[in-house]
């Protein structure tokens, strides 16, 4: 336990020394020895956890960080939170792993999955519970949609990330990622994707008008699809927020030309936006809600998707898998949602979002700052070279160091690596929130000077 | 807890009355009312579970059963083993989740996996953790060969089970749950998997011999494959245990042919058929093992891949995701291993296997009983029609709900679901063992009279 | 022979009686009896042919039409040009047929091929001779690409045709010929082609801008290509001719990217639009042309790319095909140039092209027709729905058959066939012309006039 | 024309120097500057064609030989056979090209087809006429099953060859021609071929019992196909002649099975093999026929499926080409048809088989011959090394240089090209076979007398 930041929430975050530590440095040594060339976040962030509470994790060296990187946004309540923490110990002495046998936590779970519908929704809705990561779930959205339309095709759009599965990648745009395996699954169609102030100009057809288009073509060389997949804010895209009318004009075009809308909410799920889901705040409704992350709320692995009873048409068995019943997720996420509902994190969200939107908006006229953007609690700080608009994923690398060196985890996302990404916890406290964009601020300012005086 | 059943470990289970009682029926029916029409285990099994200790569980109206089922295989050391759960519950209150960031409990957690693999092999193997189920870790096997050798196709065999995931179902054998996706990951091609006692007589080619006659053809229709992959007993097959000379076959030829040979050891690895990994026990080496289901020993998803260090050829970032870092799991994988090591689960593995092999061989007499077959701790009994050789799925059924009302879960599998599939924990005790075969002895005989009677 | 003909070339066409007559009829309804289901050419135009001569056929009723079809673009010297006739003559006694082996008649044939290209082109042009259809050449093209640059993944545009083979189905953009073929090429991704005059406005971004932007976006979903693939005027797509600044930039992008652009010209070229071929008016040079129908200038089946040097990385027998020496065709091809160059064909295109354009342009006031475009004498006419915009298919159709009653066949094609198509033979006199013009005009008019009424 | 030869019809072929002659040597040269490097047949026979009458063909040195290629199958009637020639004249001056348009050309060329099944066969069979090469008449009976079906997945055996473009490709065994092109048809399964005297021995089940092992297994990981693809016997793939329990197998199989059965009689039709088609001397019916190559009787480009009316789902338009309607082609069919059956052609080609197997059959004690084979006047020479089973490509090569330097061309085929493939005209006479043999043994006597004396 992290005793020290118990009785002191609010403590200054604060690094003993250079990065990483002896500890965290010898862990890491040890694991470059056995672990897979493809292991990522330790090589933008180099140190070795060894402990969470709330908003701040602590290393193997004894230095604490803010963490707003929250597990890639799994963690919505902060590490360890106490109440999860008891909800889980108590369902550990009776059940931990379940198939896909109703149990009591799994039905209190599916209940309060369900509650969190708009009553219409609710009364048509199916959950199909997954392989326990995102990919697994949107692997079972894509085979529902197939399986329920006969089809084989699917659209999705340029800078989205639905997973590493050989079918998720398919759909993801991370073309370095998909290029060196061969065959994989065949029949993607990538369309833009319009986001807030990413459009060139009002002029264009946004990524709506060109899929409509090219649906509506007789002799446009995309068979009628059997779904369209969407992110509302894509996340590892680079925190791009979709534009309300190109959201709702592909809801539009899709249900007037019968493909089901398969809304991915891996990252924007469970009240990451300020709503439970993001698509609320767009005022359309999906076909198939693609859920994971941070059901559970304290980062155990859980997967669903909530679809329109008019697609469950699929067999017994059509899409299994082992860990589907992860009670001790499904006790946790219960409790997830009665705190959230108690302490209106959702409101929370909200205020906290409007006070970073406020404390980094500002950062808006660094020249290196090509725009900073947002919902919720889902923040990117893009920075691009301000003589020809480039991504400057170097800059963006030097401020999340600079950030790591002065107590504050961020990730990294979109093109080149090239925005900064900040997911709190949504119990992020006011205090907090104030000292990781200080911290952050200091290092946009710090690492943008350096880098325009060449 | 239940408390009823750790002071009487072997108390007879016992189902007081009929199934499912009305506290299960309620669950169920409204289960059915929101839940996925893919749902399969309460389809078999129609109880709603409540609570498991050890190699019992008790269903929600009370009713207590053995259970061979272990969560599919998950549950080595059986529900909640004590010291499992305080490992867990050890490592809830510091970290439940941490990426594939280093941290003491995966840095503890490897050192376990590797100390469990020869001298030799150990030294040159990488890990990479996948996301927590065995379908992700088969994904990532095969992205990993394909990325080192360039290549696109891939080697599975008939009754093969990998996952459902687009590429894991493709290399997957059954039919049904194929066919009605389009455009699933191509280039995967089949051959006979050569079984103990299966293949029709000693004058055919085994599945090895065809393998290594179409590779070696240049005329053969299969490019150079970027791998072979396969079960060393294929579990949801049927439980059919590979024939020595077959394995060996197979692994001459993809090393002569420089073909990266995948062992999915899902469901037979971690102890499972007696030796650690299944693949042991043939004498064989692969370049890649798939590890998932009993990791954790206590339920919790985790999954890895082991590979040669040769073959980690991939980029950083080539395969991610969220919950690779399942701390929870970590922390009991290790307890895991410590008691298995300390218990000599393994040894147990062999003389529970060897009860039951005595048991239930004596089967083979009954008419209907085509095959008893197994290795370890992971059997199944064949059910045919003796007048035609077909498979007797509705015997099985049979069996398996007769079993039921009598106090002991059993799953299905193999084709048309007419082998009846036992999966013991690891632990269980020879009273229970012994129990579990009475009632089974019983259900066979009951079920077989019944049906050859017409 | 239409021996009425010869002597008065510029007899008017006539036609007998109602169509088809009594001897076209018997053979439709022969045909009928044992014709594939997928023939499509008799359904529009319900006429038995019997012979040709220059831009006129007879059916087998002894009605004479004018043929602005002239063997979907393959006749471009007109039916049975004495010439071409007598050199295929002259072959037919000593080779007919000759795999690929050196011949004289290749020789001379792939000499006069080389001739017709810029002299900086021809030093470095490979010719392929595929199997004698434009589908196989683009196949070979397209295998020719994916072999010089490992990749799999292509680019086409909406509205273009192919071929149908499962390869070319899968570059072009007829959806109903494709949708219902399971399992076709994969790979491939549309884009819009930006036509003269089709384009919504010039504030939208070209079919160029859009691949430009999709393929410099290293999280666009769209690996890099192994070849774009384009035709300079959509014939089969409705006629569209190239916007020259979208051409442009697709070359720019593709040169940029190091990606082969692949100019399909087996409609456009052998001088169709007043060029030799069609790429030379937008000033560009592809990688790869792939030509085909009127290679031999008499409707002899050829097919061959011409590709640059550097490609040339396949093996020998890479793709091979039995009918690739044609040597009547080679004969008849090198005299077709020959003809050409002596009698200025491409002059009389142009000043062909000049008076039909003339002659149909000034059908744009008729409120049904939207558009008439064309280059050369490649010509279409689109009818439209003047209250909706929506294509009139059943206009078009009624124009096709008033034309035919009185003395013209046309063809249809574009999005539900309401182009209205003219390919009259390159050597059409204006006489000819004229007649032509006058019958298509009234067809117009009259059905037109007819359409709007109620 | 080869004057010299019309009058003495038996004159022995000649080679009047060194191969090739100056004037082949210098065509050579020049087609290497611009053909593709795909160009195969003048790398194992380097001359160059001047003309063909008959059986022979005379190269541009004026050197004679014998033409046991026969245009690869093609010149079924020799070259220039002077009443097809005249058939072709007569046409040229009428009609060349048709479209699908009924003809009475086509409409002869149709009835001479259909006259050739069987009457019960004939009123249940419709023609589709595809773009003329044998693989696009492949591509054409696959989409027909696959739409009619409904389904994506092809069988296939080892050894075949459909052709080159992508889908017929993926057909294909060839390894070396498929492994480069990336993104191929996908779904295609192969199984061993069963041919006369290949089985290892009687003890080994069938490439048929496999293929219904693995069909009928709900477990066999493939997919209900859309049809079995097959030749009678495998010309590319090395002249092996399946054998007759196989063949029957794999049709009562597909046919229980309910899956098209497609024959590719493109090598094996119009006689080559004694009957009309390859399959009626199985006494199977298939339901789709592929015919191409000898169609015309004298090397003219054209091709056609006739299949069962039952499988006429597919829509108009669905299988288009430009070159499907060849006047000249479908003149000289008729024409060909007429003296087949006026001459016995068939009669011949059996009783000149009767003396080719009699000839070479006693090769068979050449301890580098492995086996000589064949079936009408489809032959092959295996040749293999006798200490290792291995393929003597290099003999092979040598054999086929041998024999061209004393007279006679012939073809190689079949794993590493060490099967020296004999076509013969299939009017051959008695004389000019007696002499090919001489030419042919010596070429084998001498090359594996060297072969065999390192």
């Amino acid at each position: 336990m992290i005793t020290s930041l118990r009785p002191v929430p609010r403590m200054a975050p604060h690094v003993s020394g250079d990065l990483p530590g002896p500890r965290s440095a010898a862990l890491l040594a040890h694991q470059e020895r056995w672990e897979s060339g493809a292991r990522t976040y330790p090589r933008h962030l180099p140190i070795a956890l060894a402990e969470g509470s709330g908003s701040f994790v602590r290393d193997v060296d004894g230095n604490v960080f803010i963490d707003f990187l929250a597990g890639a946004g799994v963690l919505s309540l902060g590490h360890n939170h106490p109440e999860l923490v008891r909800a889980v110990e108590r369902q550990l002495g009776s059940l931990t792993h379940g198939l896909d046998f109703p149990t009591p936590a799994k039905d209190a779970f599916a209940e309060a999955q369900l509650s969190m519908l708009s009553p219409e929704r609710r009364h048509h809705t199916r959950l199909h519970f997954c392989g326990p990561t995102g990919a697994n779930a949107v692997e079972a959205a894509v085979k529902l949609c197939k399986i329920a339309t006969g089809r084989g095709d699917l659209i999705s759009f340029q800078g989205a990330f639905h997973g590493s599965t050989h079918a998720t990648m398919a759909l993801s745009g991370l073309v370095s990622q998909k290029a060196p395996v061969r065959d994989g699954m065949p029949g993607v169609h990538f369309f833009p994707y319009t986001a807030d102030g990413r459009a060139p100009d009002d002029r264009s057809m946004s990524g709506a008008d060109l899929l409509e288009q090219a649906l509506r073509d007789s002799n446009g060389g995309i068979p009628p699809p059997a779904a369209v997949i969407m992110e509302m804010v894509q996340g590892e895209g680079g925190n791009n927020v979709a534009r309300a009318d190109f959201v709702r004009k592909v809801r539009q075009v899709t249900r007037s030309l019968g493909i089901p809308l398969i809304v991915d909410e891996v990252q924007t799920g469970c009240g990451r936006t300020g709503t439970w889901f993001a698509y609320e705040s767009y005022g359309i409704e999906p076909d198939v809600i693609v859920a994971s992350k941070a059901l559970s709320g304290i980062g155990l692995p859980v997967a669903l998707i909530l679809y329109d009873t008019a697609l469950d048409t699929w067999a017994p068995g059509a899409h299994i898998g082992t860990f589907r019943g992860n009670q001790l997720a499904f006790a946790a996420g219960v409790e997830a949602i009665r705190v959230i509902r108690r302490d209106d994190i959702l409101g929370n969200v909200r205020r906290r979002g409007a006070q970073l939107a406020d404390r980094l908006g500002r950062l808006t006229h660094v020249p290196w700052v090509r725009e900073v953007r947002g919902r919720g609690l889902m923040w990117g700080i893009e920075l691009a070279d301000p003589r020809n608009g480039r991504p400057a994923s170097s800059v963006a690398s030097a401020v999340q160091r600079h950030a790591l060196r002065h107590g504050l985890m961020v990730e990294r996302g979109g093109r080149d690596d090239a925005v900064v990404r900040l997911l709190p916890p949504l119990n992020v406290t006011a205090e907090v929130m104030d000292m990781a964009c200080s911290i952050l601020t200091a290092a946009v300012l710090s690492c943008t000077t350096r880098a325009t005086v060449p």
